[in-house]
């Protein structure tokens, strides 16, 4: 995953529902093209193997259920997602928590499978942890702050310096992310400038009236 | 749905994984317009867009986890799947247990969408509880016999009947499909003679060395 | 289970950590036997067997994890709540929402060990699939009134007379409960009224200033 | 705590359930008071508040559900099981494993409210997680020898050894204990020696034929 990057989670948003994910998907191949900007994409499960096969921006799975290949109806395995043509998972989101032990299981095999991982935290301690397990990437997202109008950098910078800082003491191999309420080029800024490497966008993009100029500005800012 | 029908559940085995899902289900196309037998797939979840817009099986999802639209990471929506192309959904299998609750707010919402239900079940019990919430069809597969060498058609051909007749003094409304180890065109026939309408496919055409040639000589069987 | 019948559902609320579980339900013994009315309590998990030592009314469990012995740290086993002195529980609370199958093991569980069963369900086409798998009672309860200042029986009677005629429908064996925002001896009355042979109570009477004081009021009235 | 320590975790075998929780706890008091030996035992959940309330022992939580107080039939709080009279709990057994944000606000719960916090672990990436996160002890056990008959102390000194290296790194504060198989004087007196302050232990002593003198050997072994 090349960085500084922005990593777009379309979520399960109606406006990504069927061919609404493949248009986003265009938008943000477009914009990469544009700018240059570093744009990974995660489209709902459904739609992972349909945008991965169309369009020519990193696709990650938001979420895999297991690491092992097996009968597991309405599952999703992580063999399914890399032969799907994804690159990389989320793991842990806050509307997707998984256990500690997944966590540790999923990043070995994804390490072992050449899959680029971000897991995804909710505070500090839980950042060091993650850390621990040694992920490329840890994403710091508050809970209180995701799909809201405030930036975690604007509502606290604090945490995100924090944060940077706590996982550089456990480990200097995993890179920091940070989300929640990321909706400007300024947001970004601020974001690179307290030590991340990245961001996680989605409903600033995703439900925005004209997702691609939102995504443009910000991808400009990201490569300034 | 059109009966008698055959659902071929892909389930997530290594041989359905990326383009050995378009592979599968267009063998099922091929299948299905030589014979005229109906046949429904379920591919993996991430696979499901893609084989939706690929090839003409009416196509159902394995499982959906959400009936309202939401910001879910890493869920699938109702609404996700209709737009892919699903026009029904496996609810329940022995794999994916599902909330009673869960299952009957599936049931109503599905009825909204236009899409077919099929619940799964595992006893007489269940079976009667699962008719008794109005979905589609009911599938009752004894767990003990999933992905197994002997099918439930010969192991227990009792409580294949035994169901059909407790879902009729339910309702008139529901009809039954079986399942389990179900691997010639035999088992498809005692199947249907026991009162069923159909049934549940998985490892004994994905697993097979030749699905084409299992596939087809159950489909015979089953417009015969 | 003597009906009619008041179930007290303890729930996890603070009033009833530690001793206050057991002073609660010794105001329950003392209520029932200077009224006679049928009083059951669901005191918490950890109290469980404590108070079923102490004190002489009827102890059910709020939720059985288990129905076979096993090694499972943290989870509570149908063995276990017996031994410790229940001798019914209650399944699928909205708090605590089970699998279909898991309903429909723990009840065929719960009658071969002689405990009685109370399966909570949300809605009518729930409340019919839960009678479908014999069950001593239903109690259906809507989740949007529930820890409310509004009575079930005020904001929505007719959806327990409903209840009661669906499940009367699916079978003559299973008998009906309803609960939610029940906080009085009228409550209690339209309740029976409209076919129930009882009701569940949680917050009206621990969250109150005086528990003694409103659980002698509808125990009164379940008896006039 | 008191270190070394043995950790008797009931679990939900049929030998504890009811009034055989009693017994084996007053045991474990009196293998305590002859040898003083700290011995901290985790009773069923149904018995924490009987038992913690007749034996002189530590007792600590198998599981707790909740950190925060509030309406949850069926499940634990931690303010129901610090008022029952455990004074600390077990985290993430690997029969009860939690998600890492849980996890996370767990131990910071307990911290607040003076219990003490043992997180369980799989393998040594996992236990620098847990450290990472700040509770009192880290439990290593790797969940193929749980319940088995071969001691991870005999199978696997090594990973014991890196476990309180790899701990180490990230803090000094955690300290680290053992299982999986332990069963005699011979096994603590090695735990001991690889860097662990203490073992988990449970099939060895609850299904034992006679777990007092198992117990008491091994209760010598640890303060010799």
């Amino acid at each position: 995953m090349r960085t500084p990057a922005i990593i777009l989670n379309f979520k399960t948003y109606a406006q990504v529902d069927g061919d609404g994910a493949l248009s986003l998907a265009r938008i943000c191949e477009e914009v990469q093209a544009e700018t240059g900007a570093s744009i990974i994409i995660c489209p709902p499960m459904v739609e992972l193997s349909r945008v991965a096969h169309e369009v020519k921006v990193p696709v990650f799975a938001q979420s895999v259920d297991l690491w092992e290949t097996s009968a597991r109806t309405g599952h999703t395995t992580l063999s399914s997602v890399k032969a799907a043509g994804a690159t990389g998972i989320l793991i842990n989101h806050s509307e997707n928590r998984r256990g500690m032990a997944d966590i540790e299981a999923l990043i070995t095999a994804c390490r072992e499978e050449g899959l680029t991982t971000i897991v995804c935290t909710n505070n500090i301690n839980a950042s060091r942890a993650a850390a621990a397990m040694g992920p490329d990437f840890v994403a710091m997202e508050p809970p209180e702050l995701i799909g809201g109008d405030i930036s975690v950098t604007t509502a606290n910078p604090g945490i995100v310096r924090d944060t940077v800082e706590a996982v550089g003491e456990i480990t200097s191999d995993v890179r920091v992310l940070t989300g929640a309420g990321v909706k400007n080029a300024g947001d970004i800024k601020v974001a690179l400038e307290l030590g991340t490497v990245g961001v996680l966008l989605a409903s600033g993009v995703v439900k925005a009236d004209d997702p691609r100029a939102v995504l443009m500005k910000m991808a400009v800012g990201l490569v300034q």
